[in-house]
């Protein structure tokens, strides 16, 4: 499964070549001469990258992010990981699996902080939908800060099945929403899948179902939950917390 | 200090309404039914706001956000809180004092995010700079999921003077940055002020040098940093942790 894949950004950009992703296609802003520019520079020769000189409004008309900081990189076609390949990643670190389940995450910037953080933790991949969720895009790129190129993702037709095939190879799953456990009395050590719902409606009733546990964050305030990503994040260190 | 205030989205006029804000005018999607709607248009009925029934088109000309959701509210002007009423606020509750202290965030998706968090942990209130840093805009407030009508933000000048002022009432200030103690090795109860850094060049020499404890948040991934509303989250929880 693949598709285009633009980079914008001098840390994207720079991570990208870092990873020896390919990068086809190299758009500067002509006249840039500062350090983080001469880098691209230097690893664009070393690749072997087309490399070409535009002005302003042709970054701007080009951009699909509109933070293109004088540089546009077109990659070879992000491939998405199988979730085999997630599970090798978590053998050969000779480590527990610890996966992200994404159950319908629809903004861009919330999956980019969100792979960004499960590269953080040592998390061994994040699986998304195919339905009913954002793809791997250039705001998810960038927003990632170029933990798409070292982190995998897998994209699942069916999130409750792949978490099924899963539990045969003994994962547990936890799945934040309020109603459940605090966070801190669950044992969530072992090969962990952790879920993560929708913005707006938390985790569908058939994933939920197919959780082991339910993760409460403890929530003090007047209103009724945090930022996905946030929550994302929480819990993923809570995990990381009890593994340490 | 004041700022005019538009409010978009129907969580967040909900809110609005509920914490008490007066909503001087409300546009609203012609034809538009559901509940949340109804809801909408009784709270409206109930604080004598003005109504007004328009197009889609007029709504998507009018919204800041580009999310409306069919409705966008016109709140008297916000006013922003003293530090004192942040400290008031904490005695009021009998509580040591908790304070966010945001030192250059510049995307008001981040700031939205922070001050949700901030709410959910049971923070006192939040700290922005006046310069370099975005204020609270119509998408802080709707990122902020009506968190805006509940904690206070207060607008300084000087956050370095703010802090030592803040010192002298007894507050003690940790600061997130990779070079420091990892946070589950440091004390973090007490009267407390978490420090975030900017996006992109985290927390500031002069602000960093006022801090008492650096904290750092464990990095086990092949990146530099967590996005900096995951990165508040983390922090804040663990202070929250350490305090239950």
């Amino acid at each position: 499964m693949e598709e285009n894949f633009v980079i914008e950004g001098r840390n994207a950009v720079i991570e990208a070549f870092r990873s020896g992703k390919t990068i086809d296609k190299l758009f500067i802003l002509d006249g840039c001469q500062d350090g983080p520019m001469s880098t691209i520079r230097r690893e664009a020769k070393k690749a072997g990258s087309i490399v070409k000189y535009v002005d302003k409004e042709r970054l701007d008309q080009m951009s699909e992010t509109g933070k293109h900081q004088g540089v546009i990189a077109y990659a070879a076609a992000y491939t998405y990981a199988e979730v085999d390949d997630i599970l090798e990643n978590a053998k050969q670190k000779g480590e527990d699996p610890f996966i992200f389940i994404l159950d319908g995450i629809e903004d861009p910037h919330n999956l980019g902080a969100i792979i960004r953080t499960a590269n953080q933790v040592g998390a061994h991949g994040v699986i998304i939908p195919k339905n009913r969720a954002v793809g791997l895009t250039a705001v998810v790129a960038r927003t990632s800060a170029g933990a798409l190129n070292y982190t995998p993702v897998a994209k699942v037709t069916n999130v409750k099945r792949t978490m099924e095939d899963l539990k045969k190879e003994g994962i547990w799953f936890v799945c934040a929403d309020m109603d459940g456990t605090v966070m801190y009395d669950l044992n969530l050590k072992g090969p962990i899948g952790l879920v993560i719902g929708n913005e707006g409606e938390g985790v569908s009733r058939l994933v939920k179902e197919n959780c082991d546990m339910t993760a409460a964050i403890p929530m003090k305030g007047d209103i009724d939950s945090l930022n996905a990503s946030v929550a994302a994040g929480v819990l993923a260190y809570e995990i990381l917390r009890q593994r340490m």
